[in-house]
């Protein structure tokens, strides 16, 4: 079951660059910075209202972030919806013939277990996440 | 003074196309669809949550959204933050020298005040948004 969005992912070059507009213009608040080494990526945490804005920087010049901003520049990079019963919903979208990227969930920041949908039919990155509890 | 996230805009083909995943495959439901004439784009409202997903498909070739699925595929088009006092807020960020695309806010889907700011400082394209009262 889908309960709402949880963040937007943007790749950026730099985060320290990008707080100058978030924390700094903007005036939000930065929760925190994690490293996630599975996605080899920084992330500054952001919190907007209930959700939250996700800075990515790379970590590895062959990670996901760093080649997706070499192929279409800094830009937006996901939107993660918050679920509950993720690996039921996983099955469920198999059967379906939904084009997943990840079959089985995957640990992403704060202990989250998080699964990408296949642009194919979603026609932008989806991530499925369910918090630790 | 930021409230939320407001909406997701995704840039589509067609959004008949993508509604087999958003609200087949993933169970979401439609609230409807609207016309924006300044923007030349036909805007599916999915909510999910307290936020929401905007399916965005050109009704112009040489509107925005058709501009960006040439240049860069269908995708995450911009995100949107729900302010209170956009006008104030817009001329706060000037006097900061935030490079803005819309100096004052223009009308958005549902009557919204909306003003887009320049992915130059922001990284992604962000708009600021008002709701009708």
């Amino acid at each position: 079951m889908i309960k709402k969005v949880s963040h937007i992912g943007i790749a950026v070059n730099s985060i320290d660059e990008a707080l100058k507009l978030y924390t700094g213009a903007l005036g939000l608040k930065l929760k925190g910075i994690e490293v996630v080494p599975d996605q080899k990526v920084r992330v500054a945490i952001i919190p907007v209202g209930n959700a939250r804005i996700e800075l990515l920087e790379s970590t590895d010049p062959e990670g996901p972030i760093a080649k997706h901003i070499k192929n279409r520049g800094e830009g937006l990079h996901h939107v993660a919806l918050e679920v509950e019963g993720i690996e039921g919903m996983l099955e469920a979208l198999e059967k379906k013939e939904v084009p997943l990227v990840d079959r089985k969930p995957r640990i992403g920041a704060e202990g989250a277990r998080i699964a990408f949908l296949h642009p194919k039919a979603t026609k932008a990155l989806v991530e499925l996440l369910e918090p630790a509890e």
